[in-house]
């Protein structure tokens, strides 16, 4: 049904924007006639190309799995930087970024007793590795995080811990946002309390039986080996601890951490026409998970920002600000590439008027928010009119920004969410199902659209939307 | 829908049940009026019941995989046998089975030129493993086994081949039968012309990306190292091989057969009280795929056949004719299990008065079918109204039994086909995805009302259904 609201808002959009235009032009004066009928082209030529498609399609085919460290993330450095040369992007360069090393290596498990069942899982992003033998321990389940947290050392000391939380779907990212903290932080909870190694549920929904990975942060407690079980064998493992009886499981891990590598982010602009040197920002991250092909997380986001500014290129009237994309190289391994980015860019900060990071999949944009000033928050509120035919509502809360944006919005710039409806993303978020079968054309033609038009808005607009409020991350 | 539909009918039961008594009583006597009693319910109580749903947990609990060969098969006998004893049945035994042992090993492979990435693949059944340090060699793709047999050796000779053939879902298993030919001959197909190995995309629907085993025949041909890929692995080999530059893959498989090991069929019986030589058997098989758990294949058929006698020995009246469960020990691997119960019962098969086997999964059954004498098929038209308030129709073609009634359907014994909606089952069947969540418990219910009914029916009937005719299989 979403798809073909999207598909008629194409059709209807001439006559929509007509109205807008009116509207808008009353209140902007006439150049902003032009400007407006350069958004109805915007949407309708995203809306009819595939531009971002052949992108995601050449990112998985060409390369493929890119971790950070990872010689695949080198080659999709040069495979960016090629892509943003043929679609003409100007000043197209990289800057180097450091990236750390760690290497999954080898897992696998098995309930040893009452009932032996060999289980699918995978190591959390940073995990050290067993002893080569690995780990036979008993189990103890915990529903929740905070169960762990109250826990007493006596009931967790040389046990696995097994933290048996269920996502729930949603369409925005709050079912991954109450259930992440088992991922992050369980391991370093259960360390502290003596645990020898942590089991989580996937942080997941769906029924494919794969397990999640993503990065765990052990803090200032010892590190244990820590993976995650697919959803179904988290069900099978809480039936054999429910049956009463001790249950024993078997872990191995060869994960382990070498040393940093050299990675780069890729730049490329739209120059703008009378104040080049403000900048909006359109951001994915070239990055991806080593299990799947990185196609929704996040090659989507990469073809969805290259194709958005490409179709703002091959308007008529050039940009009065710069249009500048930046994949950035390392999202998934804790941010080096933005970090990287916030520190070579720190005096053109002030000068960042925008900026928006597509990194939640290829499903429609259904709801934008921002943090901005708020004449900047006026503006976002009046472009979110000009998505209304793609189905987007503006919604009256605080935007966060992407993951890589996050220096930058300590930094007070202003920031736009596009959020991707996330129903069925983190069905293969951070798994080998992260392929670009997943990706569903309509909606990342819908996705360019939203993006070219809202950079497209901030780039020829006079309004200044900085500096924004603090966030708390 | 479908559900809902199901849910009515056992609503509905009663009233429509009063039509049916009328009719049948008409014709079969006053006798007939008692027993289509039992049939409304039989029905209602296989509706409302959550047996089967509690054997096939137990079932994927306490054994999980049981691939021919395995411990776990042997376990697996042992609790089917403790099932049938707990459930009441009659005359519960084993009967010795030899079955082949294949074992899985590891299996990895990658894409090494033009593009490298790493590939999702499994053996198939029955594969030899590769030379330890794996083959690597360029690939020559094929879009059927057709285009295949009608190469030039030279074509073929020292390559990979890859069968890319695309599986259509179907509610019956056409697409499957269409499809599964690249799986059974491709490899013996591919050595005769001097392949080095082969590659198939999985034989298999939906968008989890496992991939499914099954069976390989040899043959006379010499035996090469057979694997298939994830759909989404060979889509990603498909793209790098229509660049039109040389592909090469690297396949390593550990694979490897071991010697013949024991096993059981395991048969338990509701005895009749008039004719108890006369046998209506239920049948499934026991055994699974080591990938998965073994839930829809075929631990729900075994938990509807078991489900389905308890019922009808918790009647007030006894059959007259004997219904016997017998869960085969391995239908996967060769159907070993099938020949040493067809042999065991040599003498009895003519007193067989009609076979059926569960073994399409736990989703509703949508159809019926079946290989009789005119009279018998005559018998299961007027069984199949008692079951149209399942959403049962009739299809008049030729029955074919399940795959453990081959031997049977050899010696003209009659069958019915109870046609579960195979929709969605090829999205799991074979592979690790094979799991207890893919179970629906309200068709599971459907699918015991379904067998209960057909197998009351066929017990207390004096109606001679065969000599069943020949089937060209």
């Amino acid at each position: 049904m979403r798809e073909r609201a999207i598909v008629s808002g194409a059709l209807v959009a001439a006559a929509l924007v007509t109205g807008a235009v009116a509207h808008a032009a009353s209140k902007r004066g006439a150049a902003s006639v032009a400007v407006d009928a350069q958004v109805a082209a915007l949407r309708r030529s995203a809306l009819e190309s595939d531009l971002a498609l052949q992108l995601v399609t050449g990112l998985t085919t060409e390369i493929g799995p890119r971790p950070a460290g990872s010689p695949a993330l080198q080659r999709a450095g040069e495979w960016a930087s090629a892509a943003m040369q043929r679609l003409g992007l100007e000043n197209v360069h990289t800057e180097p970024v450091v990236v750390p090393h760690w290497e999954r290596g080898e897992g696998s498990g098995a309930i040893v007793a009452p009932w032996p069942q060999p289980m699918v899982l995978t190591a959390l992003g940073g995990s050290v590795g067993t002893p080569e033998e690995g780990i036979t321990a008993d189990v103890v389940g915990f529903p929740t995080l905070e169960a762990l947290q109250a826990a007493a050392p006596e009931q967790v000391r040389g046990r696995i811990v097994f933290l048996d939380r269920r996502m729930q779907r949603t369409r925005d990212e709050h079912g991954y946002a109450e259930d992440v903290g088992i991922r992050r932080d369980g391991p370093a909870v259960a360390g502290k309390l003596g645990a020898r190694a942590v089991l989580i549920r996937s942080v997941a929904t769906g029924p494919q039986r794969v397990a999640h990975t993503g990065m765990t942060r052990y803090g200032d407690a010892a590190p244990i080996p820590a993976a995650a079980l697919a959803v179904q064998d988290a069900d099978i493992l809480a039936r054999e601890l429910a049956s009463g009886q001790p249950v024993r499981f078997r872990l191995r891990l060869t994960a382990r951490t070498l040393p940093d590598t050299d990675a780069v982010d890729v730049l490329g602009e739209v120059r703008g026409a009378t104040r080049p040197d403000e900048i909006v920002l359109l951001g994915a991250h070239l990055d991806s998970w080593d299990l799947g092909t990185g196609a929704i997380d996040d090659g989507a986001g990469c073809a969805i920002v290259m194709a958005a500014a490409k179709l703002i290129a091959a308007l008529p009237r050039r940009p009065d600000r710069t249009v500048r994309v930046v994949l950035f190289a390392n999202e998934e391994f804790g941010l080096s590439g933005a970090h990287a980015y916030a520190k070579a860019h720190e005096a053109e900060l002030p000068r960042h008027v925008l900026a928006v990071e597509a990194d939640l999949g290829a499903d429609p944009v259904w709801m934008m928010r921002g943090n901005a000033s708020p004449a900047g928050i006026a503006f976002l509120r009046a472009v979110q009119r000009d998505l209304a035919p793609l189905g987007i509502e503006w919604r009256d809360e605080r935007g966060a920004g992407g993951a890589d944006l996050s220096p930058l919005v300590a930094a007070h710039v202003p920031v736009a969410d596009l959020f991707q409806d996330a129903s069925r993303y983190f069905d293969y978020h951070h798994s080998a199902d992260d392929t670009l079968d997943k990706v569903d054309p309509k909606g990342l033609a819908q996705n360019v659209a939203a993006h070219a038009v809202l950079a497209w808005r901030a780039a020829t607009s006079d309004v200044v939307l900085g500096p924004a409020p603090d966030v708390k991350r």
